[in-house]
């Protein structure tokens, strides 16, 4: 199946103000359904053009942290996938709910709880769930990333 | 309990190469127990002071990878502690396995799967396993991070 030919759904999205003070330790409980109270849900861009049925969480990084990369937790619909895209800054992705897929290039790879994935940098690369059940992993990017461009 | 006072052992330290290729795209699936295979699996630092049973696993980031940061897998065993210091870097942790705990300057927060902690600059922080489980979590930081102090 081409997933662009694929048809997904978000049920639901819930916003919720990020934390906002001064940068400072801080604990960030997993509420039900792999939600974290205090940290917003959104779609995963602004525009849906060549991407379907991705939520975003930003769970570390963009309340002020002075720190050079940025924790997310992406969330895909069943029959959902994200860009096919490559850009200049790497990814690292942990594998925390359910199963899919990663094209690396010409490559499939099926994934699930706990796999690793290494996205180097201009590498063409997309993200699908061909399941019945949401997959969620978590992806850490450079914080001083650039702007991603399909393929 | 003091920590320091707890007994604590490691069961077993299994050494793998970690991949050496030029970094390049890659997945890193999870075998049985949170290991993953072609990640060497060490002992948390050289010296034993201040710190018991605590296994860590360089997912991602030792391997030539030109990024920011690096991706490990932190596993403490039952009545184990990680060392209490404080150091520049941030952490940014989450939780993969078990429950156990995190010390932050004054306060203690229990955690379990999913849980997310921010460690800002400086915080005195210790993380403890006081269950009869392993405790794992990804520990994610600055990869030209300084070395930290005790305190």
């Amino acid at each position: 199946m081409n997933p662009t030919e694929s048809s997904c759904e978000i049920t639901s999205i819930s916003e919720t103000a990020a934390p906002c003070s001064p940068a400072g330790s801080r604990v960030l409980p997993m509420g039900d359904n792999f939600r974290w109270e205090g940290a917003s849900v959104t779609e995963y861009k602004e525009r849906a053009d060549h991407w379907c049925g991705v939520l975003r969480t930003v769970l570390v990084g963009e309340s002020g942290e002075p720190i050079p990369f940025q924790v997310r937790y992406f969330e895909i619909a069943p029959a959902g996938f994200s860009s096919r895209e490559s850009h200049s800054h790497e990814h690292a992705v942990i594998v925390l709910r359910g199963r899919g897929e990663v094209q690396l290039g010409e490559s499939v790879h099926e994934l699930g709880f706990g796999d690793v994935v290494y996205v180097a940098p201009h590498e063409v690369h997309q993200f699908r769930n061909q399941t019945s059940e949401p997959f969620g992993f978590l992806c850490i990017v450079d914080a001083r990333r650039g702007s991603p461009s399909g393929s």
